[in-house]
């Protein structure tokens, strides 16, 4: 298939400007190594697996599945009670993994230890100071994350037309524009405003080999892009995900100036992994960006990868078509 | 200058496909006059004028400084004491404008007219739905304005990167992407998204020719993408203006369930004509969209629109040699 060739494949040695960044309870040995093969950079999600050693074990079975290579996701958030940060770390050091997706709070001590074991490092963020603040940490490259995106938009609410060129403005290392991407005029467009690569997240999730039930990739495909939520606002915590019937009760309570302890026993009964397993999409409150307006079908990764290489190659051609024609037209 | 041609520049017969659309206090003679010099498409802000005639005046005058053609916005808000829409439509009319550029609610009797007589009508939207059905109507253009811009940005909270698309995939008549675009590398990322052209405001308000003070601009320039404030939220008729001491004040109001009444007090006091006559940005409400942060200068409109059209050609010449180039890098 096609290509385009970036300062991001370059740094990264992956064939296409395309990574499949982590993805909590998503990103698996079958979607992983699905996506490595059709020529992309994709994280394995490190907290997704219960211990470090059962990640060690997800490592060896995306190895089984492919010989392209592939990275891990260490996502960092504030908790109580902490994951054991430091043994997944170990674990991905161990194994051998030569890049790494760096995401949330505080990176500096995984950056440090991860290049000193020439690990490239891959740093997502949602404001252009923390990306700022990252490259001065080493980091080789920036996934610059705006506000459509599902997860853990931030709070500043800059969507991805503003946030890739002013990223773009203040970085020199290789940038990685997510959020708002699913199809090859997001690719591009992403590619003129400054970036030299894209993350997907949503659109992966719809696909033939993601591990999610069916009826939940329906669901993507039938959302516009208005069915998405953004909660936890009031609490500063903002997490965008799939409009249901539980997300519609959380916002009602937010509305109404509910703080967390009102909302804690629906988040506490929420079983988004059952949503993932069961296709029950009430069951639990699930990851979906505003992408879903944009997702019309479930390709297999390859024929998906393949369809955005060539209508980008297209669409340059068809800008290139634009350019110098004759004035004031008719 | 170099230029683009798209569906849109030929439909309305402009040499670049850039719009100048209608700006409550902005757009007057000699702004609209130096953009349609420069070869966009400019609207004077009907309503802008305190009567249908004194729109007739303002029309008159910007046809003193250019002898381009201009087009005239007539933005239809819901009001209790509505202006007199149908006058300012007839003097339109009689003054032999050619295009207008439609927004708000209900432009359905308006169009009506305008297309009988001759008039090409560009409607501004903020959503896909309301752009499907103002091409139902019979117009001959969406400008469809993302979450990123300055005004109203409806609450559907959709920003281009999604919108323009989604828009895209609905629409047979020319899209102008509004909203969040403030340079080349916008225009391009519109034009691969599925625009055929675009719109700026924030952009035009910092340039030399623009009616406001001097000082206005030179904040604009200082602010970064982070320096805008959502307003009126909770009443659902959100408004993004400039962040200053009055809309902390209003968000502190509305943050802690105020409703319009209690808010009241602040708006009747703002006075936004004084901040762009003074320069003083604390003594009113202004208009002021995120491209705030990607705006750097305050170059003459010709100077900038030639920037644009020459960095359009050259990021399209960057994309074409990133095609096809070497597989995986090292």
């Amino acid at each position: 298939m096609p290509t385009i060739s970036t300062r991001f494949t370059e740094a990264f040695g992956v064939e296409h400007p395309i990574t499949l960044g982590g993805m909590q309870a998503v990103g698996r040995a079958e979607l992983i190594a699905a996506a490595a093969d059709a020529g992309c950079l994709a994280f394995l999600s490190a907290l997704t697996q219960p211990t470090p050693d059962d990640l060690r074990r997800e490592i060896d079975r995306t190895r089984q599945l492919t010989d392209k290579p592939f990275g891990v996701n260490l996502t960092i958030l504030p908790s109580i009670t902490p994951p054991p940060y430091d043994e997944y770390r170990r674990a991905i050091i161990d194994e051998g993994i030569t890049v790494v997706e760096t995401a949330g709070s505080n990176p500096e001590e995984h950056v440090d230890d991860l290049k000193s074991h020439g690990i490239k490092v891959l740093h997502k963020c949602t404001a252009v100071r923390h990306a700022v603040k990252a490259q001065k940490l080493g980091v080789d490259g920036i996934s610059i994350d705006g506000f459509e995106c599902a997860g853990h938009p931030g709070e500043d609410d800059i969507p991805g037309l503003i946030l890739i060129p002013a990223a773009a403005d203040r970085l020199t290392i290789p940038i990685v524009a997510s959020g708002g991407i699913a199809d090859a005029r997001g690719l591009i467009a992403a590619l003129a405003l400054g970036a030299d690569g894209i993350n997907m997240g949503t659109r992966f999730m719809a696909t033939q080999e993601s591990f999610i039930h069916q009826d939940v990739k329906q669901r993507i495909v039938d959302h516009t892009e208005r069915d998405t939520a953004l909660l936890f606002r009031t609490m500063h915590n903002t997490a965008r995900v799939a409009k249901n019937a539980i997300t519609a009760e959380v916002l009602e309570i937010e509305k109404a100036g509910g703080r967390f302890e009102d909302v804690r026993h629906l988040v506490a009964g929420s079983r988004g992994r059952e949503v993932y397993d069961s296709g029950d999409t009430d069951a639990g409150i699930w990851w979906a960006g505003m992408t879903q307006g944009l997702i019309h079908d479930i390709p297999t990764v390859h024929d998906l990868i393949d369809r955005i290489m060539r209508e980008a190659t297209d669409t340059i051609d068809r800008l290139t078509a634009l350019k110098g024609a004759a004035a004031v037209g008719g």
